[in-house]
């Protein structure tokens, strides 16, 4: 991939390498009234369980979903202005940066080329097509589309517009920063998602100059540590699939890694059970919704609050582009570990008038009974035995707790099928 | 209920039932600092699909989830400084006034009592205590709990707090009116549902005083016309189950019907499938939670788009405190009636090998398989005949045609079971 990536860089213009608080300045203006200049509201209930006081700003409402606006927005605008004569833009992203591209570009009159990998969501596919780009399903990896992506853009003479390894990238990301202290001066610590690391590289710069002694700490997700484990000299072990698939970057850049080095506090790793919890948690307290790299640093202090305890943090919710199956499953599955939906299995003796006697108890307990699966034919029981399962709305666990007591008490053992213990998915 | 409306309009304090700008700025200065200043931001997606230019007032953002913050506090404070000497006061709701009162009495040292009807769901008990606030159900409708705070008030000795029949709530909600207009001065058209009509008549007082010529749309479910029955003097039905709880009022405010009627130019009903899809797009193309009467002008919006067509339009959405529960339901029937889940019945002859053979015909598709259903013993079907059911994730509707006629190339006939019309919810 060497090759590539030389090339890739070479595209972004290595010569200018480098980000400084004057380039973002200089995005910032040029991002004016072109991009959202997204809210940064306070997240008083997560805030009150991690012990901080807690502000979240929310780039999930920016036009294509997530951040990557203002990065595309400047390095298309620039390319308009300085060199009319392109043929045209390509891009190679299953996902936030696609939209980004694919969008502005149209709003800048230049062609847009997106290329994804052939697994790609159809419904991202749809979405980036639906914003007017040329959309080539290329590669069974992403390794593969890269490849692909160069052979197109040598042949049609395409600009590529990389995702982090781009000053111009780094630079309009870097306004969150500046929004960010000048909503919130006061901040302690900045927590933002470590993807390719774009948009904790231009964060920091901005949030550091202007304030050193600001914390940043970048969270990534423990399936994909490239770049924590980049900068610790540890074997790469990326790989797997993850909810926070915005962030599932391979190999960490080339331009943002140094700047992480000298700038970054630390870089925390979080699970996907707690990428669930925080998805969970932002639409029920926050009515937030976040895809899970977006919600990956709410996910971070909601693991280790200890690291957070009293302070003033701002945490990024880098983008709201979660599938609605997965958000509706999430949230399903949010309610079986809070124990307020269950299946509970109850062991009978097949005679008339049980089931009437088994709803009644369970409706006494203020249970709502949402589903009865009742098969006697292949259950692991004597002949005249059967097992009922019931799916319940429920309270909590210690109301799932008396419902079983209540049952035990009128002579029916049950027990739960749907449990999953609090600190793991099962 | 003549008796208690007068009593609670006594509370209220009859004399000064007016409100004003002047109130308004009064009410806003109160709140600075107190509750959350609200970002207005762009719908570009929805406002694209309506053909105006969209913005959103997030007010489900508030520390307890709705406007009813402003309110609350403003009446609160003023409590608190006027009459020292008070008790504690005393609030009939099962929803967001209950949360707003608690959470705010709490912060200023004020004992506050909430009656709740009995059929009050778990989750709002649960989170009107975790305020602090004494819990009391009683009554099975939302009459005879009103009964029941009044005799509370009145032998504990607690001020009645009314949910908008009071110039201060009032006043408070109209702070929304002059933030509106303050973010977007080009506004033409505002938004807003009516429960009672507290929101509608702050709003409409400020911004029509601020820009006479600025439309002011309410709107209610066509479950609970209330406020468009009682202007059009037409018989009231108000009744049922609705998603949008939080507006579902059977007794339009006195305060706020005369103000509404001056200044609201029309009044929208919305039934519950437009209010379920606007929830759902809510989600989908803007990451913003909604509950029902939140996503209500929303709602009325995407129904009656020629009405909004070229305008440039605020929509409040005020209130994200909607079930995860009913949520996730929400999100998983948007799938189903998008046709990107869908359950499909095919007819088979029951031999080994036919399982296999619908499998590839299904994957080669591209669809999804998520559940199998196999029942023989039951089905309406000659012995040696016998129904699947597949549950399939798709694509959309035409790519669920694409499968059906798949499987009849290869002699299979299938329907499917799920679908619903887009214009109404099975």
């Amino acid at each position: 991939m060497r090759d590539i990536e030389n090339w890739a860089r070479l595209h972004a213009g290595e010569a200018t390498m480098t980000v400084t608080i004057d380039d973002i300045r200089a995005a910032a203006e040029t991002l004016k009234g072109q991009v959202v200049r997204t809210p940064l509201v306070p997240a008083e209930r997560i805030g009150a369980d991690i012990g901080c006081r807690l502000h979240l700003k929310l780039e999930s409402l920016q036009a294509t979903g997530s951040f990557k606006d203002r990065g595309a927005y400047v390095k298309l605008s620039t390319l308009a202005r300085d060199e009319p004569e392109l043929n045209g833009v390509i891009a190679m992203s299953a996902g936030n940066h696609a939209q980004g591209v694919a969008y502005h570009a149209r709003r800048l009159g230049i062609p847009a080329t997106i290329v994804m990998p052939e697994f790609a969501p159809f419904t991202k596919v749809e979405r980036t097509r639906a914003y007017g780009a040329r959309v080539v399903l290329a590669g069974d990896t992403l390794d593969a589309s890269f490849l692909s992506a160069r052979e197109i853009a040598e042949q049609d003479e395409l600009r590529f517009v990389h995702p982090y390894d781009d000053p111009l990238i780094v630079a309009g990301q870097g306004s969150i920063g500046l929004e960010l202290l000048e909503d919130l001066p006061e901040v302690d610590c900045i927590v933002v998602p470590i993807g390719g690391g774009g948009i904790i590289s231009g964060i920091a710069t901005a949030a550091k100059t202007l304030k050193p002694e600001v914390e940043i700490i970048g969270v990534e997700a423990a399936l994909f540590p490239s770049m924590y484990q980049a900068l610790h000299n540890e074997v790469p072990t990326s790989g797997g699939t993850t909810l926070a698939d915005g962030i599932a970057v391979k190999n960490p850049g080339k331009l943002t890694r140094p700047i992480i080095e000298k700038l970054v506090s630390d870089i925390l790793l979080v699970d996907e059970s707690s990428i669930e919890q925080a998805i969970h948690c932002l639409v029920e307290d926050q009515k937030i919704v976040a895809e899970g790299a977006g919600a990956a640093g709410v996910a971070a202090m909601l693991r280790f609050p200890e690291r957070f305890a009293g302070k003033t943090v701002a945490a990024i919710i880098c983008g709201g582009n979660i599938d609605v199956r997965l958000l509706s499953s999430v949230l399903a599955r949010g309610l079986v570990r809070d124990g307020r939906l269950v299946r509970l299995r109850v062991e009978i003796i097949d005679q008339p008038g049980t089931m009437a006697r088994l709803s009644q108890i369970i409706g006494r307990s203020g249970a709502n009974i949402i589903e009865v699966f009742h098969q006697r034919l292949f259950a692991d029981v004597p002949p005249k035995q059967a097992d009922i399962d019931f799916v319940l709305e429920t309270r909590n666990r210690e109301h799932v707790q008396e419902i079983i007591d209540g049952l035990r008490g009128d002579g029916f053992a049950s027990r739960v099928l749907s449990s999953r213990s609090s600190d793991g998915l099962s």
